[in-house]
């Protein structure tokens, strides 16, 4: 019934981070990534190439680029909205590329500043770019779920967007419920329709654990065959508004569950919190992870 | 696959309180029991009669017993651990009995001093008076996937103690992962084996949420039929090393789930929401409840 081993896809040092107030000096950034690819993870974004008028938390993603430890059999992935972004990250010699946009026209507005049909031009000549500069593309799509602006997403609309993605040369999606209101008979709409066209390797399932369904949702998608996931270190990330509470799935926390149901992972759970720990330290305050707190907590011991 | 309706039991001012280090005072138990009854719950365990020297917590379950406004479509449960506490418990004229023991020998000697072989006749007794009185028994059983002092809990052992406490009298029975270890496959083996056994009807499950697999394993339990679950305001109680992390699933979140999977729970969300935000007041803290910290969000705004 589940598979027998799942991927992980780290993406606390990007999506993660990016929702920090605080500037986390490179050094720790640095730190952190390096300790992450000590766990055990084979993939890890560590920055993103947007502007960093947008995002001044990640405005020395070249920088951590080239003062990380890369490890030969880790894939060190960054996002890029643009060639701009691009250029960036090739001169970075950025391991894997990740471009983005939203299932939702509201969201893809609010973020992008465009439609969602304008947005496919530009995203078709980051990709072709890309690939020629022999880089493996990943797309991010957005509000798969529901959306902050449009309500119900619903499963025509990803793969509307995702069939674009595709055809420009884009190797995997990764299905975001960006604002976490997904359950898992959403998870089974959404997945039941789309492998009707796609194959399950071709996704990755992100979700953020809001109202703390992340995990339900999870398993709605292994039972689906979905072999790969996002997760951030410490459940960091999300929605700014309720930060205790919001952020990605903690990937210590899904460490715990999938080896617990005797699916492989290949990620070391005590480093992962350990990791988690670390990462606390840097913020100041205590992340939203589970596991992470049963360490804390174990530590104070 | 999914009931089409669920039966929640409110636990938060038994064993959420319970584990509460600073007095509650009588007025504000009262008044948050009040508010719970205000939230379409027909089922609320309001306290304890266990010693206070045990849970001096708890020392007023009398007073708050003939305080709270009951609704004649409520039941108000109390937890009794022996005859002195059943007195106590039929002179505030509770409407329902639970008494409780563990499935593994350890934690049941941790909590109730005994071994389970010489608990049977303590809850036996307990059992039949209530009974005798009029009234119904519903029955905890603890550590039934695992244990803090004799690791995994088999299946077996839990049907060990079932069987004995159904031929007392109890008429459902609260199947706990007191600490949290649970995943839905070890759900999956627990429930498959029991329902060879047992109706789906006379269990409830009990989950908490030390790993982040509470409602993960809500879902398992209910694609085996199970229809009631018990659940805390705010995600309070539970182990009080990792305070922030653990506790009892939270009714507000438990609620969003089954909702938004479209199965019925007869509860108000934003009434529940609410109480968890009183809750947080009374006790001075966030509590680990995700949809009391969006209601906290957007309170915010």
């Amino acid at each position: 019934m589940y598979p027998a081993s799942v991927h992980i896809k780290e993406v606390g040092p990007r999506d993660g981070l990016q929702n920090e107030a605080q500037f986390i000096r490179t050094a720790d950034k640095v730190a952190l990534i390096d300790r992450l690819s000590d766990t055990g993870l084979d993939y890890i974004e560590v920055t993103s190439f947007v502007h960093p008028t947008w995002i001044p938390q990640l405005a020395d993603a070249v920088e951590v680029l080239q003062q990380i430890k890369r490890r030969h059999n880790i894939t060190y992935a960054a996002l890029v909205p643009n060639m701009k972004g691009l250029y960036r990250a090739l001169e970075a010699d950025v391991d894997e590329v990740s471009v983005f946009m939203s299932a939702s026209e509201g969201h893809n507005r609010a973020n992008i500043n465009k439609s969602i049909d304008n947005t496919f031009p530009v995203l078709q000549e980051v990709v072709t770019e890309a690939l020629a500069a022999g880089k493996t593309v990943r797309g991010y799509i957005s509000t798969v779920i529901g959306c902050p602006y449009d309500g119900k997403t619903s499963p025509e609309q990803v793969r509307y967007v995702a069939e674009h993605l595709f055809e420009m040369g884009v190797q995997q999606l990764s299905l975001g419920d960006t604002i976490g209101v997904g359950v898992p008979t959403d998870v089974d709409a959404l997945l039941t329709y789309l492998l009707e066209y796609y194959e399950a390797e071709q996704f990755a399932m992100h979700f953020h654990d809001t109202r703390g369904t992340a995990l339900a949702n999870v398993v709605a998608s292994l039972s689906h065959g979905i072999t790969t996931f996002d997760s951030a270190v410490g459940g960091i990330g999300g929605c700014p508004y309720a930060r205790g509470a919001s952020g990605n799935v903690a990937t210590e926390d899904l460490v715990y569950l999938l080896e617990q149901m005797g699916i492989e992972t290949g990620i070391d759970l005590g480093k992962m919190q350990q990791t988690g720990l670390f990462m606390e330290q840097l913020l100041q305050k205590e992340l939203p992870s589970k596991l992470t707190a049963v360490a804390r907590g174990e530590q104070r011991d």
